[in-house]
């Protein structure tokens, strides 16, 4: 497989997923994994979820920043993953950036809600398959 | 959300999955994820996979049995998390038990191939959730 195919399916099916899932690991040393609505991301480097301040996650990350991000088309059998370090935000740029129509439904008091964070994950390496084919590449 | 309520739902939506996420930790300490196919499961207790030996999810469960296994139903804003304890096995039993017609595509030498391995997770406690609800349980 080229990298320059893999990278192009790979920014492909971000593009057209709903949903990331993103691995981290609990303060007993176990993987755990969520599913987060797809917002927004700078090609393979920087990714970008909402999520509630108050949740178990960030007490994670704040633990122990290290990270996945993977996305699957299970119909295709295609699947990405990311691996690299996850930052807490909670500046009013990145709560602006990446608020929506309809959070108000998670946080309550809008963008300023104490209780809104956002997720920053910055890749290091990524692992693309597409059918029995792999392809790992740093990013 | 009453807990019995929450055992039923994370069984259908296993039920009803084509893949399971399997998250891990690798050398380094980093969450991995892999979707892989839903195969079989005894209750939420105990959940096998196939995949190949030398994948490197068979070295890192060596190394690491810490595991998770998540499914996801993205359109009712549905998920489960399992976090657990995982064993490769290679047993006769356990190979015969899980084999699929099609699996030679995978494991050329058939059911006996030395590159089939049965991955044997147990669960220790679940998440269920459903829009905002959130229930945990143990297993």
């Amino acid at each position: 497989m080229e990298p320059t195919y893999a990278i192009t399916e790979s920014l492909a099916l971000i593009n057209r997923s709903k949903i990331a899932m993103l691995g981290s690991v609990d303060k007993n040393g176990y993987p755990n994994i969520k599913a987060m609505l797809n917002l927004e991301h700078d090609e393979l480097n920087t990714i970008w979820f909402s999520t509630n301040t108050s949740s178990k996650r960030v007490t994670q990350f704040h633990q122990n920043p290290k990270a996945c991000v993977y996305y699957v088309d299970q119909e295709r059998f295609m699947g990405l993953m990311l691996v690299g370090n996850l930052e807490v935000l909670q500046d009013s740029k990145s709560r602006q950036r990446l608020w929506r129509p309809g959070f108000e439904m998670y946080y309550p008091l809008g963008v300023d809600d104490p209780d809104y964070s956002v997720l920053c994950f910055t890749s290091v390496l990524g692992n693309f398959y597409h059918g029995l084919a792999n392809h790992t590449f740093e990013v």
